[in-house]
């Protein structure tokens, strides 16, 4: 039928998802999917588990396994690219680099970008990944293919890919399910609602809450004035002080991971963050940051161990899983399990509706990051926003963005983001050190320039980044 | 003929500047000059010596001297606004507020932003004033009467007035000289310069820079080559480290104060200063600063005590250097007083020209702070931008600026520069304090919510911050 590339399938989790979409859609029942990683171990995993999903779930989906990047995008129409170069440990690597040097959190944390796996900086092999993967997908892709991009850091890619490789593509993130958190705990129907979010990836913004077309502002401001909330896990901050006190100062409500994405002053130390995020202080403090390594860690094992198990007992059902949730010691992978094996239900990642509505011409709402093009006023043309859109055969529509992001949210924020997304894209694009450089004399932590030398010298030193470092000193 | 209102007249030195441009100028000798301060001592001395000046070059201007702001601009045709509201005394004792709390050379001095009274954030008297002389104008001037702003913060002044006041408005700053000094020091003929410099004000660089028609900037390449700076005063910064440095970052040169107002590379303390602007450590560096107030003092004083003199020794000569020599043991004011009194030459203050361009249609180039009205390309219409225009009756003719300033001086430079100007005039017209907060939140030298909270209090407590404190609370 059509091909489907998956780059960086070893991400189990993610790859499970994205097939157990494809076989839930009828049309897409024999679709050939290429999964593509190169730890070669993690894509058996996921290569055992695809097969079992796809038998058990009637499907006659196709894989194919490679550890070649060429092979994989080969004659794809579509390309998903959730590779991480390095992975999270190169990410951790840097980070220690970084607090060694004065910087809590490491040099990628800035200011409205601090999740903690978003690095914009230090991250040239990944920018460099996203080229070459946009490249291949030009060059080998069937004719109008499209590149799916999932990993981060979405905003910076997307702006990088589209400026740069005339393909077909769209960045996605789930940031926007926190409206329906943001729901969940204020008490409202999601059916009920009439949402729209805009801004730039991991920085967008609920410009539109209706409530049985009334304004669900007054219901979000009520909820705020009677409660004050405690999050479950560090994740769990829609709700947060810091995402209220955002709310308060720039007139409408930061969404998703936007509450993570603020400035310093939720963020100067653990005792500040746990302040304004709770006990936890958010995902991205060293508390909320180890528990989801801990997680990634104990998913990984999890998926291994159960992918060899299924290869050691074929006759095993995924589908009944009474029968091996022994193995399931994670609650979160569990859950997710269950999602996966749920006929029903779809994963929530957006990849695989999308490319329903593209292929089958089925007219969907997305929040997709396309460059903006007018969409936000304020807002350069050639740079990637996060924004509602329909999308069927003839592509992607974005809605009309009503009413308007908040003067604020444009001049104070999302500007500030966008310079520091343009010196992070113009370094890797010029190779020029001396705008990563400036990056670091802009920042609070600094107080020499024996530091931002020091700090990126030890980084660039690092065995896996010799062509950054050869890159930036031709 | 028509009146002319100089509001802060008791300073002395630019007030006598003004009034010797308008005994130079043939069609000006019989001007109405209205000098208003509201310290009287200080605007005696003024009065005293501008008699005696119109006197001896033989014009006929016609003073008087008031200390009421109305009186002043009733009537006036031109009203030359250089009124520091509070003065001196009160920007350092804000100052020394700010460097207790941690905030070292004050809170009002931020990235883009160092110059030591050119203050924003805790300046609202100041800002009032300039609304409540525009508003003045409007009401009590002239038809078609003219503000011009030479009292500091220009940039935030033009943009506010020019933004709420329909008036015709004009902002002046000398920091285009920067160019002639540039040219003196690398060894070039300023007549044969064609130049041109763009930006904000405080914030300009030399797009334009053609020798003898050819590329000037080989030049300035050959002698940075060739050369190290060393600075015969605090302010004599136009080719110091700093200013190279910017220059090899931006790819064009700052000029004049902008090279004052770089990024805290440059000023972390007093050690870096010296690194970057030699010995003194710049203009704003403690050092600098005081040599600059010490000078300041001496000059009133030696004016006072030249008043005194005069209005002892009514047939004295100010234009015979000698007979009061001894009294100018300032060499900054000694140097100041012969440009004064030497009939062929301008203060080079662009006031009295201007008026000389509309009053008599003589078409001059000047360098002008107005609304950027797609000057320069990428700022906001509504955005107040300095940059060479030409003047006659009809009014101002920007020059097309060519070629184009660079990408980084638009985007990294002048955008932040552009958004705390925006913060500081929101925080303004507003009345909301927590966009002031917002501001020393995203400030280097802020390390927690109390220091913000504390610094700010502070300062709002001081007496002469009632009006601020009061608006502030509404």
């Amino acid at each position: 039928m059509f091909k489907v590339a998956i780059v960086g399938a070893g991400s189990a989790v993610f790859s499970l998802r994205i097939i157990s979409d494809f076989t839930k859609i009828l049309e897409f029942k024999d679709v050939e999917i290429c999964l593509m990683d190169i730890d070669e171990s993690r894509l058996n995993s996921t290569y055992i588990l695809a097969n079992k999903l796809n038998e058990e779930m009637g499907a006659k989906l196709k894989f194919k396994t490679t550890t070649n990047l060429e092979e994989a995008i080969d004659g794809a129409r579509f390309v998903i690219n959730t590779a991480m170069a390095g992975g999270h440990d190169y990410l951790e690597k840097v980070r220690k680099i970084g607090e060694k040097w004065g910087y809590y959190r490491g040099i990628d944390s800035q200011e409205f970008n601090m999740v903690s796996d978003y690095y914009t900086i230090s991250n040239f092999n990944q920018l460099d990944l996203f080229l070459k993967v946009a490249r291949l997908v030009e060059e080998k892709g069937e004719k109008d293919a499209w590149l799916l991009q999932a990993a981060n850091p979405v905003f910076e890619g997307t702006t990088l890919i589209l400026r740069n490789v005339p393909i077909n593509m769209v960045g996605f993130c789930h940031g926007h399910y926190g409206v329906h958190r943001l729901a969940e705990v204020i008490g409202l129907d999601i059916s009920k609602l009439d949402w729209q979010v805009a801004g730039v990836n991991h920085g967008i913004w609920l410009n539109r809450f209706l409530y049985d077309g009334k304004d669900g502002y007054k219901v979000i401001d009520e909820w705020i004035g009677n409660n004050v909330y405690e999050p479950k896990h560090p994740f769990d901050d829609q709700l947060s002080l810091a995402a209220i006190d955002m709310y308060k100062f720039y007139g409408q409500m930061p969404i998703g991971d936007t509450v993570r994405n603020s400035s310093w002053k939720y963020n100067y130390d653990l005792e500040t963050k746990k302040k304004w995020y709770g006990k936890f202080g958010g995902a991205d403090s060293q508390i909320g940051w180890k528990w989801y390594q801990n997680n990634i860690k104990e998913i990984t094992e999890t998926i291994n161990k159960l992918a060899n198990f299924v290869s050691m007992n074929p006759n095993i059902k995924l589908l009944d899983y009474n029968t091996y949730k022994d193995y399931m010691n994670n609650e979160i992978f569990k859950e997710e399990i269950e999602s996966i094996i749920n006929p029903k239900k779809f994963s929530g990642e957006q990849h695989v509706p999308f490319i329903d509505s593209i292929v089958n011409n089925k007219k969907q709402r997305f929040v997709v990051n396309i460059l903006n093009n007018g969409a936000i006023e304020g807002i350069d043309n050639d740079v990637a926003v996060e924004i509602p859109a329909w999308v069927d055969s003839s592509g992607i529509h974005p809605e009309q963005i009503m009413p308007k992001l908040s003067e604020r949210v444009i001049k104070y924020y999302l500007k500030p983001r966008i310079m520091r997304m343009e010196m992070a894209l113009e370094a890797f694009t010029k190779g020029d050190i001396n705008v990563l450089k400036e990056l670091l004399f802009r920042d609070p932590r600094t107080r020499s320039e024996e530091q931002v030398e020091g700090v990126l010298n030890e980084i660039m030193n690092l065995p896996e980044n010799a062509k950054m470092r050869e890159y930036y000193k031709r």
